[in-house]
């Protein structure tokens, strides 16, 4: 799976780096990060050899013109005879970038190549940045549909709520390739992944759990409502203004149909009174949580503070009430890291043409991570590593497999 | 230069190849370039390590996000840590693919990822094909400077005439990237590189040649542009309806335009008659020129006839007549390839980070390539081969020279 790594530009960029003196140079001596980002972290190679008029004559012209006409005709050949099948395209348009917020599309640049490796590194899958200097919803839609021939999936990336929810939906109605946007669905794939392994851990079914998620941004809505979709037995969603209620009178649409499918307790008020007695705690806010509330919640209660680097509670508080405590970091027990989803959910959705990403996917996504685990489950281990190699695989099949029970697979 | 080849995909596409049966097995024994095509063509690699949480932290979360920060703060350091600087957009809407026409975009992928590949190997440039389902000139215009962020360079491909030109100068004024129609400049630099050496073989300086064009599109244009800035001393353009002069009511503006700086001696009438005493021929056109039509002009010509697979005229008959042959075809000597312009332009711009590229640095290219020829220079040795390691080097350090010279580089 890992692919060989290699580093064309080293030679030239590192005289590059000393030759130049001036602006850059202070930067890397600074921080290794920089020294690591010089020149990018990404590149594109042939798979095919060019080496000779003979080979030039079937990748290139004329060679080349009998596979555009076949798909000219059969446009379905477009799969085989392309690497469009293999490529996902990474887009933002830099609104809300990690936790740096809107830093605009060149800036985004680094995390949009990094996710692009990552594709590679732990699914096999080719992935093209694409950072838009554009942010108006309409502009984003008709970019990426003008450019969906090009690709076999579009994975949106840090694009701020609620411009996202409609983004991807008006995507997904247009295209007729796997449209998901990781920080909604990956988050909440492997969230429920930690949470089905920590509920087995303590022999309760999702059906007792009620949980409290802090932060209704795009990973509390679509946490929120996978949690539904897999049972839980209630979750409510607290924003900067407290509990997400039917009776709220602020909410946005996105809000209020959050709303509808959440807190059927009927809570409101301030997250931490809807956290006393509660079994679960999700948070996706970049929030703090004070140890009262968590000292309040119920016996044996799991407490996955996500928002990095800083978490909602630091674990060594969370561990003092708490049966199991993840965070998204990985100096902790119990890593939430999308990159535990996104590479296998895109492979298996591109290793069967799957034309979308539905609800059953993602779920079997989720157990088919949290089945990684398996007789080693522990307080400490309800999610496997992200270099666990057998992680992606596992993801990839079950994805496959859901994608053709629901009948969205085309080969 | 040469990059390594590694195939990614190589076992799990021979295992779907054989598993599926259908469709594609057919045609691959039918042919070998798509045995050659099937999965692509092409592939992302990552150029740093992935291997443990040490290094995720660095190209990824939270290294990464340093870097991010510094872009935002000095937005000219995106050149220096992203690969923004080293990769290309191939960019076509499928109008006029090769030969073939209108073909669309899924099926012009195939040229695209070859023209990647070609970027890759013979100018070490990272190039990612984007074939987009739109057709209309504010359409594409916008969605290129939509991703723009993304990319150091802007290749427009095999987009038709009379748009590619609109398109090409409204990119021009909107980015502060090269932008450069290949089908028009890449031809013009190799042509220009080809007459040079023809003219210094036969000891006659260029403003001594009267030159006849067929085809008045892409290409043909920006030809007759280019030898005329070079110092011909006439160039008559035909189309199919003949010489375009300034006396035919029938021209588009485009067409105007060339009127009003081509065709000095005031010819009309047809492609034949202009081709009398004329002394270089240079077909685009993929129409036909008759035997009789290459004696009438002037002894010593040279007959550059480049359509593919077909040429104007066949060299064997064109040599009967004219002192100089070339074609597009690898299997005669003399091959105007675009490869021999394309890489080491694209490869020169990117290195001092060029706003554009002018024409001061197409002519260095079409001088530096038709110089690698050197004192070997014979009638069937005007042009380098496309496998000449000397050539995209030579073309790169003259592009990269005459940025500099014309003001247009950043470093």
């Amino acid at each position: 799976m890992a692919a060989e790594i290699v580093n064309p530009r080293s030679d030239s960029e590192n005289r590059d780096a000393s030759e130049q003196g001036g602006g850059a140079a202070p930067l890397e001596s600074f921080d290794p990060a920089f020294a690591l980002h010089r020149g990018g972290k990404m590149a594109v190679q042939a798979t095919v050899p060019v080496r000779d008029k003979d080979d030039l004559s079937l990748a290139y012209t004329p060679g080349v013109a009998k596979v555009c006409s076949a798909i000219a005709e059969q446009p379905e050949l477009v799969h085989d005879y392309t690497w469009k099948s293999s490529v996902v395209a990474v887009v933002t348009d830099g609104t809300a970038v990690l936790g740096l917020g809107d830093i605009g599309p060149e800036a985004s640049l680094p995390v949009m190549e990094g996710k692009a490796i990552l594709f590679k590194q732990f699914g096999g899958v080719d992935a093209v940045p694409l950072a838009l200097n554009c942010t108006d919803v309409d502009e984003i839609v008709e970019t990426v549909v003008r450019l969906a021939p090009s690709f076999g999936g579009i994975n949106l990336e840090d694009i701020s709520a609620p411009r996202c929810f409609e983004i991807e939906r008006r995507l997904q109605e247009r295209l007729d390739i796997p449209v998901f946007h990781d920080d909604q669905h990956g988050t909440a794939v492997v969230t429920l992944a930690a949470l089905r392994n920590a509920a087995r851990l303590s022999g309760r079914p999702l059906g007792d759990l009620r949980a409290v998620i802090s932060g209704a941004g795009a990973a509390g809505v679509a946490i929120a409502k996978m949690l539904v979709e897999a049972g839980i037995g209630d979750v409510a969603v607290a924003d900067r203004k407290g509990v997400v209620s039917r009776d709220r009178e602020d909410l946005t649409p996105i809000k209020a149909e959050l709303a509808s499918f959440t807190n059927k307790a009927g809570i409101s008020g301030t997250l931490e009174s809807a956290l006393a007695g509660a079994d679960v705690f999700i948070g996706v806010s970049g929030g703090t949580v004070p140890e009262p509330a968590v000292a309040s919640m119920a016996e044996g209660a799991f407490v996955f503070a996500m928002a990095n680097p800083n978490p909602e509670v630091h674990p060594e508080v969370a561990s003092k009430y708490a049966a199991v405590v993840a965070t998204g970091r990985s100096d902790f027990p119990n890593q939430i890291n999308n990159v535990l989803a996104f590479p296998g959910i895109f492979a298996g959705a591109l290793q069967v043409r799957a034309s979308r990403i539905t609800e059953g996917m993602k779920l079997a996504a989720a157990e088919a991570l949290a089945s990684v685990v398996g007789d080693d489950l522990a307080a400490d281990y309800v999610i496997p590593s992200p270099f666990d190699e057998r992680v992606a695989p596992a993801v990839t099949a079950a994805v496959a497999a859901a994608a053709r029970a629901e009948g969205v697979a085309r080969r």
